[in-house]
């Protein structure tokens, strides 16, 4: 199983480091990859272990965000609610769908009693097609959830009726593989790159498994297109990067390269080499790599 | 460690399975593919493994093939000197060219004590620049060998001065992964896939490790530049592609597609996806695949 827990601190090394520390030297559990973004005040978690071996870390990961990040106090370009932002269950290898609904719901049930953390489940674990979309139930984000929260419709899956203090509510739940996926632009004009967000994404009639916004690159003076590609195999990298790119010239604007957050399918990239190259006939089993995984 | 030993019978079945059966059931080996062509009467082996283990399958392979193959009675379009011709160890994964160099050497020290057999070390591997060639060593044949061993310039570097009387000398030996790269073109004039095939590699002035030639394909009525990358790292597949696009146009024609022949290593698609992308500080440790592996 694989878990990409999100958490709102992405400038105090110390802290980062207390949150990472969670994910290792466990038993079935690995760390395989964790970065921190200063602009968007945000650090994310990819780690991969046997089910109740990870339910243990990541309620551990947690605690120590809850106790240590203040909402309160933390502002950055990326939209959030908590302390712990989201965390999605990613089915990988030789585990289901529904085994990582299971396991998304038993650390919301515990980590609800033990933080008095709200927990809504979202995604394939939600419990209603309202609450399917992260960003309909993070609306309003961190500053409008006591407000939010009194109404009926979001009453929490699991913990209090209202926020906690300082770490907010937490998004919980079960979910493909997501492709982290950032357009750079040649521009420091954010209004453009919100723009091409709006229509390259789904809700505004662009791809369906794409979701995406526009973030200012201050250190660089550059914005850019950061986007989730929610289902790689049906909205794929090279789809949405020319997308972008066909939309950045209607504004004049060039792209000035591109980044890959986190983990990706080896897939992914393989489906974009076989674009570019136009490669007939190729197999995934002709990667070297897929053989010795078997 | 992959390894990809040619062994020179191609035509009876009873003699190419039990090759391949000194592949199978060994703890730490996996035999990813084995092909045999009898017009070139040759077999050829994919093998990855444990560099140890890999050692006493390959060796035993050679056993096998010595004992079973008669070079005295072998015809075949392909060139060969050997009952096993030729055994390149590619490093792959976590493993240098060094220690497939060594390995190597291993190899060839052992079955020149166990099974009285000549072996010449060829490429990375070799003992002086004019034995890096393959085709230099291999030139006048099994039928040629007993005389050019005569020179002393061809004493083998393991093994005896003479050529073993059924199963001749075997030339082995370290090498980069091969990418073999073929783009179609828009045309059937197979002398302007040959032009272009002229200039795009290494012997013509173009790129460093670049071999290619003009095939038709009589079939489709087009054309391609049938190429073989023999450095991936260093000589790209995408520059490859991009190199013959320019040189098409020259001749007002277009690229209609592209095939990658058997097995590429993950990195080199992996290159093709950043260089189209533009993606940035891209580590290969960010395809969740190379985490799972290791």
């Amino acid at each position: 199983m694989e878990c990409v827990p999100n958490f709102s601190e992405g400038r105090d090394k110390a802290k980062i480091e207390k949150i990472a520390d969670a994910f290792r030297g466990k038993t079935s559990v690995k760390l395989l990859d964790y970065s921190a973004d200063a602009d968007h005040n945000r650090m994310v978690v990819t780690v991969v272990g046997e089910p109740q071996a990870l339910k243990n870390a990541v309620l551990e990961a947690i605690g120590i965000a809850v106790k240590t990040i203040d909402l309160t106090k933390h502002e950055g370009q990326h939209p959030r609610m908590g302390a712990v932002d989201v965390v999605p269950f990613i089915p990988i290898r030789e585990v289901t769908m529904e085994e990582a609904i299971a396991l998304s719901k038993e650390v919301a049930q515990e980590a609800a009693e033990r933080y008095g953390l709200p927990m809504f489940l979202y995604e394939k674990a939600a419990s209603g097609p309202g609450r399917e979309n992260l960003s309909v139930i993070r609306k309003g984000e961190f500053e409008g959830l006591a407000e939010k929260m009194q109404k009926p419709e979001w009453k929490p899956d699991f913990g209090p009726a209202q926020p906690h203090p300082t770490a907010g509510a937490t998004v919980i739940g079960a979910r493909m593989p997501l492709v982290a996926y950032n357009v750079n632009l040649n521009t420091d004009n954010l209004e453009i790159a919100d723009k091409i967000s709006k229509v390259v994404r789904h809700i505004g009639g662009g791809l369906r498994f794409c979701k995406a916004m526009g973030v200012e690159l201050t250190d660089r003076g550059i914005v850019q297109v950061s986007m989730n590609l929610t289902d790689y195999t049906k909205t794929s990298i090279y789809r949405a990067h020319e997308l972008v790119r066909i939309e950045a010239a209607r504004w004049g604007v060039t792209i000035a390269g591109s980044e890959v957050i986190g983990l990706v399918p080896m897939q992914a990239l393989v489906d974009v080499a076989e674009y570019y190259l136009g490669i007939e006939n190729f197999s995934p089993a002709q990667v070297l790599e897929s053989n010795l995984m078997e």
